[in-house]
């Protein structure tokens, strides 16, 4: 792998771990064994690590979010559910401190806030997809509140789960209780018909929510 | 007022106003026109002050979320929603940084959690008061993610105000827009019979979130 990906990696291992905030490019060199110098000629400053770490993120959107190759309602809904879980764990230093990060650089805010609104603009077309195919009742005038309160969830859940145990790591098993909590925004939408898939998503995430660490 | 009582105002107000984080006891001091010694004489550092706003806190929960005298459900409904926007209103500086207030001072962040125990369960018990009453429809294993999932919008709204725009002020419309995200949880679960007085609700308060500033 090269330096510069190396740097990129080994970032966002460190920022996950111990939080943003306390992690300078002179902790990022030691871990990697390189010179501070030789990471200054990649990265002028922690803030050009972050923007690289954004743009996986944004590709890890377009990625999730995008368009698939789905068949079943229920796999669309799958696939959304596992990609939500993957971007929670994987950018969980992001969520964390994003109030915090965008403050600091109103150029990645501007691109938040556009990644944003093309998954708000994903999520609420796939609402009325599943409308159309009889898996959910919900009316138009809730559509983009609904979406909202999933995209809260998953911006916030990471957040939610430091309030409720300050010192100890975040886990897989914690994250998936995110995913538990988003299919409880669903359940009082889904149509009677569709009700025993529904219930086979909800036991699969909630037996990953429960596995032991 | 007493001096004590004054700087306790005075620090809700620069917090709210700056965010808790730009906020000095020197700039609190020199904003009441008093001395950093006379400041001293009631409270040690920015920690006391903070812990004095939390207890207020404290008793606007018991308030808001503890018994009323309330007669119809919407009447419970209606309180409960008032007082979700008066905590995220008033207590707007200690919502925007959370996570970071609490890992600063675990004795807080116990009496947070002792606090925040005791809202869920009222929640719950209302949601069991609602079903019984016949005015919402909501499984009883849905019963605790759907009370977690409105103290999330209520704990991380003023948070998602700040992601959305980070130059402007929190304003009390947006803060109506957090009830109506928490009116919008509701919706799947409300039984037909009581949809035209739920839809009052909801007009009422799309009202006040609609009102210039």
């Amino acid at each position: 792998m090269k330096t510069k990906d190396r740097i990129i990696q080994a970032s966002c291992e460190l920022f996950n771990q111990h939080g943003e905030r306390a992690v300078t490019t002179n902790h990022i060199a030691a871990h990697l064994g390189i010179s501070p110098g030789n990471l200054y000629y990649h990265f002028r400053n922690k803030e050009q690590i972050i923007r690289a770490l954004f743009a996986q993120y944004e590709s890890y959107l377009e990625e999730a979010y995008g368009p698939g190759e789905d068949d079943t309602p229920f796999g669309i809904m799958k696939r959304y559910l596992d990609g939500m879980f993957q971007g929670m764990w994987r950018f969980r230093f992001l969520y964390a401190s994003l109030p915090e990060i965008l403050a600091r650089d109103p150029e990645l805010h501007r691109r938040y806030l556009m990644a944003h609104e093309r998954v708000l603009r994903t999520a609420t077309d796939n609402l009325r997809a599943l409308k159309a195919q009889g898996v959910m009742t919900i009316d138009e005038q809730y559509h983009l509140e609904f979406a909202e309160g999933i995209k809260m969830v998953v911006t916030f859940w990471i957040s939610h789960l430091y309030t409720q145990a300050l010192d100890e790591p975040i886990t897989e098993q914690g994250v998936y209780q995110g995913v538990l909590q988003i299919l409880a925004l669903f359940h009082g939408y889904i149509a009677p018909k569709a009700r025993p898939d529904f219930e086979r998503l909800v036991a699969h995430y909630r037996a990953l929510a429960d596995t032991p660490a």
